[in-house]
C-alpha cells in the first residue's frame, strides 16, 4: 500500500486537509477520477514551474510584471498593501478600488519566524519611489499580526508617502450588533461618521 | 493567470473542494509549499500508475492480490462485503473481525447510472466459490442505496452461501436516544437483545 499511503500523506500539505479528508481524496481519485487526477498533477507541475512573483507588486503571475501592474488605466495615485493575492481578488470583486496593489505575501509573525525581511519591503519602497502615490492604503487583516504589520509598514514608509490610511474596522454588513464582539464594536463606535 | 486558474479549476475534482478552498490550496501551494507540491504531484502520478484492484477482492493495491487476501491467518469462513476500501480501514481499526473482505467499489444507484455490472458481482461469486465461506456479512452503508445493494447481493448469492447476515443498525455508542432519528430508533428496538 506504499503508493496509497504516500499519496494520503502528501495530500495533507494542503490547507484544511487532515488524515480523513486526505484518505477520502486518495480513494476518490483512484476509484473515480484517474484522468482528472493526472490533469491535476500536470496543472500543479505547470503552475509550480511557470508562476512567479510580479517584479513590481509581488502578486503571483506567469509574467515578469502582472496584468494589474501593466494596466495603465488604473489610478497611480493609490497604492494598496495587502497580505495575500487572494485579497486582490476579493477587493477587485468588491469593485470601487481602481489603484495599484502591493502584496506582502505574509504578515509579521515572530512565532512563525516571519520577519520584515520576508515581506518584500525593499520592493515596496522601490515601488513607492517609482509610482509616487498620493495615498498608501494599508489593507492587512484586522488581526493582531495584521495590525502589527500595518504599523510597521506605516512607520517604514512614513517619510515617502504623504497620506497613509488603514481600512475601516466595524460591524460587517448583514451582521448583528448583539452578536458582534466587543473589539469590533469599540472600533465601530470610535470610527463613527456623521450622516446628517 | 492561465496556470493559476487552471490549477484552481483542477483542484475542484477533489471531494469537498469548492472554488474557495481550491483557490486557498492553489495560493498556499505556490506561496509556501512548492517542493511539497511537486512531491504531491509525483505521488499522484505514481499512485495512478501503480495502484489497481486486487484480483480477488477488488481492494486497491499495487499487487495482483492485496495483502489482506494474501494473509492466510485470516478466517476463511467469513467474507464481508463492503462499499469502499475506506470501510476496510474502519473495520480493521475497530478490531474483532478476522475474516476476508470483498469491495464493491460502489453501490447500486440507478440515478448515477451505477448498476449491478459496476460492482464486480461475478468476481464476488467466483470468490465465494473459491473461499466457500460459512457466512457472508453484508456491511454496505445503512442508506437507501446501501440497503438496496445488500438485498440485491443477498438474492444473488443466496444459493451459494448458507448464512447471509447484515450488520446491526441501532443507536451509535455515545449517541443520545432523545436525538436519534426515528428510523434508527425503530431498528434499535426491533434488533433488541436479551441481556439477562
Amino acid at each position: 500500500m506504499a503508493a496509497i499511503d504516500n499519496l494520503i500523506k502528501a495530500f495533507q500539505i494542503l490547507p484544511g486537509v487532515g488524515p480523513k479528508s486526505a484518505q477520502r481524496m486518495t480513494l476518490h481519485l483512484l476509484l473515480r477520477e484517474r484522468a482528472a487526477g493526472m490533469a491535476l498533477a500536470e496543472a500543479m507541475n505547470v503552475a509550480i514551474r511557470d508562476v512567479g512573483q510580479c517584479r513590481l507588486c509581488r502578486n503571483l503571475t506567469e509574467m515578469e510584471v502582472c496584468a494589474l501592474c501593466r494596466d495603465e488605466r488604473r489610478d497611480g495615485s493609490l497604492l494598496c498593501v495587502i497580505e495575500s493575492p487572494a485579497d486582490i481578488l476579493a477587493i477587485e470583486q468588491a469593485g470601487g478600488y481602481r489603484g495599484y496593489y502591493f502584496v506582502l505575501n505574509g504578515r509579521l509573525s515572530p512565532l512563525d519566524g516571519i520577519g520584515p525581511e520576508h515581506l518584500g519591503l525593499e520592493q515596496l519602497i522601490a515601488r513607492i519611489e517609482q509610482l509616487k502615490p498620493k495615498e498608501l492604503i494599508l489593507a492587512t487583516n484586522p488581526t493582531v499580526e495584521g495590525e502589527a504589520t500595518a504599523h510597521y509598514v506605516a512607520n517604514l514608509v512614513n517619510s515617502a508617502v504623504g497620506h497613509i490610511s488603514r481600512i475601516a474596522h466595524g460591524v460587517p454588513l448583514g451582521g448583528e450588533i448583539e452578536y458582534t464582539d466587543s473589539g469590533t464594536l469599540a472600533h465601530a463606535l470610535q470610527g463613527r461618521r456623521r450622516i446628517v
